[in-house]
C-alpha cells in the first residue's frame, strides 16, 4: 500500500458513485465531502451495524437523538469554550495561518518547499483557536443569542443522563448511544474523509460505578476492537494502542485508540477513553441539578464513572474502502480493481444479470431478481457485455453475479460469479437464494474463526 | 382532540422517553428537543421506512448523502441569500422581534392580552429578516470564510446531480433521495416538534423530461399520500391540498400539502411540489457547468424538471405520536393510556414477563425473549405486578406482551395479550413467532385494505 493508494481509492470512489467532494460544481468547498449512492448506502450500513452491536443486541445500552445545537452554557461547562483550541500561528509575509503544533506538515503558500517558519518568513507567536463552529439562533443577533455546533455528540448524552435514568428501565451499568453530527473548525484538514470540518460521530457512554470502570474499560476496548474486525478488514492492520500520559484529553484518565494502518501510518479510527466522572460532575455543578444516582448497597447518591467507545463514522467508511481496494492481476494478464466489502456492508449484494438481452432471458433474470430483492440488496444489470457488468460490480464491491443464459432456458440452472475468487458455479435458479444464505454463513464462520 | 392533547402528548413523551427538551438541565434552549430512547428508535424506524419505499424497493431512485456545510455561493445562486427572508419588525417598546406575517399569532410580552401593534407600542416596518444560520470555515476570520448551514438538502442533491448521472446507471426520469438536518433560523418556533430551528428532512428530487412533469406530479402526490397512510395514522385525518397560485415559492410551479388534522388545525407534513428547471437552470449558469441531460431521441441536451416530495422527519415523528395517543375508560372504569403505533414503527414490538419472579419461570421467559429478540425488537420485563408492566408497554405503543405463567411449567402455553383489544390468548410458547408474524399480516392486509 503506497501513498498512491489513497489516490487510487478516492479515483475509485468518485468514479462508483461512494465520495464526490462536496459543492463541486463550483470548485468545492474544502474538507467537505458527499456521499454518492453506493457511499450513502454504505454508510448507512456501517451505522446500522453498529447501532445492532451497542443498542439493539444488549439490554444494557439504550439509544439517543439529541439536538446539534445546544445552549452554550454546556460547552462552557464542558470546558469546550475555554478549552476545546489548538495553537495557531500567522504568518506575517503570506497571511497563512497554520497549526503551530503542526508546522512540519505545513507548505509555506509562497515557497512551497520549505515549511512555514523555515522559509525566511516570520511567524506570530502562537495563539489559541477556538475549533467550535459559532452561530446565533433566533431573530435578536447579539451576544445571548451565541450557539455553537456540537464539536461532539457525547455532551447530548451527558446532559440526557438523568432524564433516561427517570424515563427508562435501565440501571448502573447501562450506556446511552448516539449516531450524530459533530462539528469542528479544524486549522488542518486532511485525508479526505479522515479528517474534515463536519463529521459523523458513533458515540456511547456506559456509566458504572465508580471502582468497576478499569473493568469496564477493558471490555469495551476488546469489545470495540472486534467489531472492527468484524467488519472484515484485515486483522493485521487493526490493533489497539494505551495513550501515553502526555496524550489524554483534560477530561480522561485514560484512553486506547482502536488504529488502522493506512497509507500514512497508524492513525486513530476508535478511541475508547475513561472519562472518569468529570462530564456528570461539571454539569451538575453548573446546572445545579442532581446528577447522581442512588447507590441502594451503599445508600449513597454516586456520580458514575464514564467509559466512552467514540467512532467515526467518515473514518470508518475510509478505513473499509482503503481495506478493500485492491488491484489484481487475472490470468489472462489484466488488471481488474477489487473492492473486498464485507458482504453485510456491500451497497449491492448480488447482480443478475440476462446474459443476452433476447430469447426471453431478460424476463427470466428479472423474475429471479424480483425474489432475491426481497432479501437481499439485489441490482438487475442488463447493459454492456457480461465482462463489463462483472467489472462494474467488482469495483462496487458486489460479492455475487448471477447470469441467466441459454443453458438457463434448457435446465434452468444459473451462473454464480464469486467476486474474490472469479469462479462460477451453476446453480439451480430456485436455489440462488439458499445458496447466498449457505455462502453468507461461511462468510459469518471465518469473520468469527480467524478475521481477515 | 382538544388543545390539551398536545400537553398530554408531549407529558408522555417526556415521561416514556421519547421526546425531552434540549439543554433541558440548563433550562432549555428554545425550540430544540432531543429524542430520548424511545423516541430515537421510533425516528430511526419513520427514516428506514421512509428509505425503504423511496429508495430500496424502487430502480428509479439512488440515495445521497451531502455535506450540511455548503460553499456559500450554492445558495446565492439558488436564490436564498436573497430571498429566504421572512418580515420582521421590532417593537420600539419593549424590543420584542416578531414576524410581520404572524402578528395575530404573537403576543405583546408586557401586556400579554394582547398582539403587537394592538397593544399601542409603536413597530418598525417590516424588514427582510434571511432564515439561514451563518457561520465561518477555517481559521481565517473573513467575509470569504462565511458559510451557512443548509435550509434544505435538496441544493445538495441538485449540485450533486451530474455526478449521479455519470457514475451510476439511473436515466431520465430517476430520483435522488436524501434524509438529512436541515436549519432554519425561523422568528416563530412552536408546537413542539412541529417548527424548529434545527429539523431533520427526508426529500426526495425527481427528475424528469419536460413535458412529463404533471404526470409525475400525479404519481408522487399519491405515492406519498399512500405512504403516509401506509404508517396506521386515521385516515381522515389525511388529506392532499393543493396550494392556491399566491401561496407558491419563487420555484415552484405547483405544489400539494400532505396536511393532518393537528389539534391546533390542518397544517403540512408534506409536501409535493413541481421544481420546475429551476434549480438545475439557475445551477448551470451560476456554476458555468453543463447540468442537462442527452435525450437522444430529440437529439438535444436537456435540462430535466424535477418534482420534490419533501417531508419533515420531526413532523412525521410528532404526527404519528399525536395520532396514536389515545386516553381509554377500562370495563373497570379505570383510565388508561394507550399509544397505538403501527406495529412496524413500535420502538418494542413484544414484551415478554415471567409473572412472578420465582418458580422458574424467569429462565423460561428470558429463553423464549431470547429467541423473539432474533426476529422483533423485543423487551424482558420482570418488574413490579403485571398491570404495571402492562401499562408501561401501552404507553411505548408495544404492541403485544407475552407472559410466562403457572400453566407455562405444566401445559407449555403462555398468555399473549393485544395492547388495543387488551385481550389474551393461551399460545404454546414455541408458537408465539408465528402467532406474531400471523398478527404482523393481519395489520397489513388491514392496512392495505382500509387504513386506520
Amino acid at each position: 500500500m503506497s501513498a498512491s493508494h489513497m489516490d487510487r481509492v478516492a479515483a475509485l470512489s468518485k468514479r462508483r458513485g461512494f465520495v464526490f467532494p462536496g459543492s463541486e460544481i463550483y470548485g468545492g468547498l474544502q474538507a467537505t465531502y458527499d456521499y454518492g449512492p453506493m457511499g450513502a448506502e454504505l454508510k448507512r450500513l456501517i451505522k446500522e451495524d453498529w447501532w445492532r452491536v451497542m443498542v439493539r443486541d444488549r439490554e444494557d445500552v439504550v439509544g439517543l437523538d439529541a439536538s446539534i445545537l445546544m445552549a452554550a452554557r454546556v460547552w462552557e461547562v464542558s470546558g469546550h469554550v475555554a478549552g476545546f483550541n489548538d495553537p495557531l500561528v500567522d504568518c506575517k509575509e503570506c497571511k497563512g495561518r497554520f497549526r503551530a503544533d503542526r508546522l512540519a506538515e505545513a507548505v509555506c503558500p509562497k515557497k512551497p518547499s520549505r515549511h512555514p517558519g523555515e522559509c525566511g518568513h516570520e511567524l506570530t507567536e502562537p495563539r489559541q483557536f477556538n475549533l467550535m463552529f459559532r452561530t446565533k439562533a433566533g431573530p435578536v443577533d447579539d451576544e445571548a443569542a451565541t450557539v455553537y455546533l456540537r464539536p461532539e455528540t457525547a455532551q447530548g448524552i451527558f446532559v440526557n443522563f438523568k432524564n433516561v435514568l427517570e424515563t427508562t428501565r435501565v440501571r448502573i451499568p447501562f450506556g446511552i448511544a448516539q449516531i450524530g453530527k459533530a462539528f469542528r473548525n479544524e486549522i488542518v484538514t486532511g485525508n479526505q474523509l479522515f479528517r474534515m470540518r463536519e463529521f459523523e460521530q458513533m458515540e456511547m457512554e456506559f456509566f458504572c460505578a465508580p471502582g468497576t470502570e478499569e473493568e469496564w474499560h477493558a471490555h469495551w476496548k476488546e469489545a470495540r476492537l472486534a467489531w472492527w474486525r468484524s467488519l472484515g478488514v484485515r486483522a493485521e492492520k487493526v490493533r489497539l494502542r494505551d495513550h501515553a500520559a502526555d496524550e489524554l484529553a483534560h477530561y480522561a484518565k485514560a484512553c486506547a485508540d482502536v488504529e488502522y494502518e493506512y497509507p500514512w501510518g497508524w492513525d486513530e479510527v476508535e478511541g475508547v477513553a475513561n472519562r472518569t466522572d468529570f462530564d456528570l460532575k461539571a454539569h451538575q455543578a453548573g446546572s445545579g441539578r442532581g446528577l447522581a444516582y442512588r447507590d441502594e448497597e451503599q445508600k449513597a447518591w454516586v456520580i458514575p464513572y464514564v467509559i466512552e467507545p467514540s467512532a467515526g463514522v467518515d473514518r470508518c467508511f475510509l478505513t473499509i474502502l482503503c481495506d478493500a481496494y485492491e488491484e489484481e492481476v487475472k490470468p489472462n494478464g489484466e488488471t481488474r480493481t477489487v473492492l473486498r466489502l464485507h458482504p453485510r456492508l456491500a451497497p449491492i449484494q448480488v447482480g443478475v444479470f440476462p446474459l443476452v438481452k433476447k430469447d426471453g432471458m431478460p424476463e427470466r433474470a428479472r423474475a429471479l431478481y424480483e425474489g432475491l430483492k426481497r432479501t437481499w440488496r439485489a441490482q438487475y444489470d442488463e447493459g454492456g457485455t457480461v465482462g463489463k457488468r462483472y467489472a462494474r460490480l467488482d469495483e462496487i464491491g458486489t460479492p455475487y453475479c448471477v447470469t441467466i443464459d441459454s443453458d438457463t432456458l434448457v435446465d434452468g440452472t444459473v451462473t454464480v460469479r464469486d467476486r474474490d475468487s472469479m469462479t462460477q458455479e451453476r446453480v439451480a435458479a430456485g436455489q440462488v437464494g439458499a445458496y447466498l444464505e449457505e455462502r453468507e454463513r461461511t462468510w459469518r464462520r471465518a469473520a468469527a474463526a480467524e478475521p481477515r
